[in-house]
């Protein structure tokens, strides 16, 4: 059973690395796993990356382990018990994962295994079917936006509502959205704002966390969704 | 000799599409140039885009076409007396030209013939080195980020400093350019505010418009520089 819990973002305005969503990880991974694999591909420095992170898993019980740090990326995923990819740049996190050859490995392990996946901005944005609606700049140049497609939709992530006492002249994120939906083919968009997280288990997915979420798709107008409604027709 | 005037955006907060750059355009051209060939690729709707750089072009003394409305895109490259590629969607714009075939049309038409280039936006992202640096949703997936290289620098358009107030925590554009210059062969990013503009005769390359624009170069602090500025030093 596909399972996994797909947050916003790291870290809220006033509190530390994971501190909004610790609870919730910790259901989602339970006692049946030991040992997260983590994915710091989307920053540059990954051992300061995975020491960050390892501390805050530490915190609720669980030994973490970079990616990086083992002799194989296609065997660390292969027998990893949980995986957890971290935010930062999605183009270079997305590049990483094609060039490390994981990104089938990931999408396997999570449909045949029902390994528990946990993503953070970044890592929620190439666990979506593309990374079309990331709103993170495009350092490098990955094979495809194509993602590891364990939903069907796109996310986006961080998703900020227009200021009306801004004077900036660039598009709002809501603008953006739109023109993404100009093309024919262009699934639904979630905008995730931050503190929201998107849980999934198998064929039912829950908005979880503090803030709500507002959906963009193709010809409707948004429609705004709070914290426990069910997103399954997403799916 | 290269000729190009690369404005940040069309439109700044409380006046009207290319107001604040109309005499810069005018200067730019001179009664040499009697039509203007406009690419409203970065936008969906290409015939009213065309309406409305189509206004603003008469009202400052030149005939205007669509390159949408010729039979070839190719053709009209090569035989525009003068391009302006407007704002919209950096990698909409981009996709398409390389679908057109006329980045490297345009290359030659500016270099060989000394063609005048004017871009707004994302009309001034695709005449840098690449697209590496813009601040649009990758809402399409082009063949490249490589661009149209009229100058071997990144642009930052609408560049906007941090929000000191902002409870917001994705990255800031500073940040998002930290990133870039984290890879080795990164070229320097000039980032101009809104009102800003960059015109470049042959090796000269001045700041014109009303903001200051600041240049981040890999390794090193960012600087600031003012209207008038000589940036000959980038090209
Ligand atoms: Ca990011
Ligand atoms: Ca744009």
């Amino acid at each position: 059973m596909r399972r996994l819990l797909l947050i916003s973002n790291s870290t809220l305005h006033g509190s530390g690395y994971l501190d909004h969503c610790k609870k919730q990880i910790k259901e989602f991974l339970s006692d049946k796993v030991k040992t997260v694999l983590f994915v710091p591909y989307a920053l540059h420095d990954r051992d300061d990356y995975t020491s960050t992170a390892r501390k805050a898993y530490n915190e609720i019980g669980y030994q973490l382990e970079g990616i990086h740090e083992k002799p194989s990326a296609v065997e660390a995923v292969r027998q990893a018990e949980a995986l957890f990819i971290g935010g930062g740049n999605t183009f270079r996190l997305l590049k990483t994962l094609y060039d490390e050859n994981i990104v089938d490995e990931i999408y396997k392990r999570v449909y045949n295994d029902g390994m528990p996946y946990i993503g953070s901005s970044a890592g929620t944005n190439v666990a979506t079917v593309s990374i079309n609606t990331t709103n993170d700049m495009p350092i490098v140049f990955p094979p495809s936006f194509k993602a590891i497609n364990l939903v069907p939709f796109n996310i986006n992530a961080h998703y900020q509502d227009p200021d009306p006492n801004s004077k900036h002249m660039g598009e709002t994120r809501a603008k953006r959205i739109e023109q993404y939906h100009e093309y024919e083919d262009s699934p639904p968009v979630l905008g995730i704002r931050e503190g929201c997280i998107l849980h999934v288990e198998g064929d039912k997915a829950t908005l979880r966390g503090v803030t709500d979420a507002r959906l963009f798709v193709r010809g409707k107008e948004p429609v705004e969704y709070k914290p426990d409604a069910d997103m399954s027709f997403l799916l």
